[in-house]
């Protein structure tokens, strides 16, 4: 297995304003897998209760999805439930259920091991740490994280950062990790503290890639209907990652064609609710995307 | 004068979270064409009152700037005060008095009437209209707006958009302007009003530049330390004019290197309070930071 994720499966209860679902399929490592797929093989680390549907399983297989590092534990599947306002940059949780996610204690399988791209979904930092270290020697980590984490375990997040080769934020948690509010000084900071290069992500305003020698800004693809923006940033991150694994390198221009090919994965994701249109397109749509995105953004 | 530009000569006082100014000179034709004079003459018309610094008329000649647009009458200058708050996007405008600038008559002088590149910036739309009558044939006509009019001269500014190739407003102009949230659609309801392209300025997130067969998005240049950002979005339509009128063409190609010159010119006009730092670069300066800014955004 070359890719590895490792996060959450989980149900999804979202209201728009224009519409709800009930217990959707959620969570970071599915809408993380069911982008990086288009790319090549992905394996999915993460637990799930009883109540997890067998159709989704097959569903991940069906679609070159591994799923041998998925444990199932007695008990309830992680739970969440958010709302979003008209400017869909509000979103209010309104309920989190952690269930068997409490106990999560990543196990990679053996063929999981030799991977050389590896993505740690946001996680408590121990949790991403103990997964990065069950992987021999990886080309490329690359985590996430949250304000929740910074706030609470900054010290378990710092020795993270010391591992890890990349990092993917937004604006407000780059801006909490640094303590600053300029966005290229906050990136300056956190490069300080241990990765190669970051990946800002604004939302509809786009991304940056920001490293020592790296300066790229990518606006978001034009979406013309957004639906539900849930799980955007873990689509950016699948599409981004799946990309480099299956170019093999981590220069320069990869890196900006992987963050080209996360903004295409990410658009597709928002245009429909939960994984619904995301993991439903082909190669050739994700490659049209991809040349049109790059028409739109090329000086 | 092959580029013209009609707008307001003005007083500024400026708080920003760090630091204040009082009474430094501002105005969107000032911003405007301290932006667009990098790139060639600029003829300059507006109105003053009696107590318009002569040491500002003379910056303005020294600097391929033509004042003999500029009317001076019994009275005071237009002034303007403003806070801003440490976000950057939320100012709040502590005093307007329009003073001469209420009863403003555009006169173009002989010289002025063959001008092939005219910027029409914010003013009561038939204030407006009255400018472009003056010019008799020109390539270019490119205005820009308000909330205010949007909502208080909805028939004039509809009728002004049916006579100018351009427009140029902010985010949430273009929603108003539209009754659309969505940006996309948003611009196509206002293209259909006339304009053959929408400049629509998103401040630190870039812009977007959208016509019939026109689709590019910007980000903005990386500014390290804001300063003040009063006049960015008219230092912007400067650097777009200016480098329009001086490749005296107006296909794609080169309105995407113009919309670039515009991020430039925007981006030196927030490192410094009112024009100080705009005003004194040179060339060579400005078509260093156009390099950077295309290696910053080049996919």
């Amino acid at each position: 297995m070359n890719l590895v994720v490792v996060g959450t499966l989980a149900f999804d209860s979202i209201e728009t304003p224009y519409d709800r679902r009930e217990r959707i399929l959620g969570g970071s490592a599915t809408y993380f897998a069911h982008a990086a797929r288009y790319f090549g093989a992905v394996g999915l680390v993460g637990v799930v209760g009883k109540d997890f549907p067998r159709g989704a399983m097959e569903d991940f297989r069906d679609r070159n999805i591994d799923t041998r590092g998925v444990e199932e534990l007695e008990g309830k599947s992680f739970f969440w439930a958010g709302r979003y306002e008209a400017d869909w940059n509000t979103r209010h949780t309104l309920d989190t259920q952690l269930n068997v996610f409490s106990n999560f204690d990543p196990k990679l399988p053996q063929g999981y091991r030799e991977a050389s791209f590896l993505f740690l979904a946001n996680a408590e930092p121990a949790v991403q740490l103990r997964s990065l270290e069950q992987v021999r020697s990886p080309d490329l980590v690359v985590a996430d994280t949250m304000n929740l984490w910074i706030d609470s375990k900054r010290g378990d997040l710092e020795g993270l950062l010391r591992r890890v080769h990349g990092l993917v934020l937004n604006d407000e948690e780059a801006r909490m990790l640094s303590g600053r509010r300029n966005l290229f000084q906050a990136a300056r900071a956190i490069l300080d503290l241990g990765p190669r290069f970051l990946v800002l992500k604004k939302g509809e305003h786009g991304a940056f890639l920001l490293g020592e020698d790296l300066r790229f800004a990518l606006p978001a693809y034009p979406v013309e209907e957004v639906v539900d923006p849930t799980g955007a940033g873990d689509a950016f991150a699948g599409g981004f990652m799946g990309s480099l694994a299956s170019a093999g390198s981590v220069d320069a221009a990869t890196l900006r064609r992987a963050m080209l090919y996360g903004t295409v994965t990410a658009s597709f994701c928002v245009e429909g609710f939960g994984v619904e249109r995301l993991a439903n397109l082909d190669r050739a749509r994700v490659e049209t995307r991809f040349q049109e995105l790059k028409q739109f953004t090329t000086p």
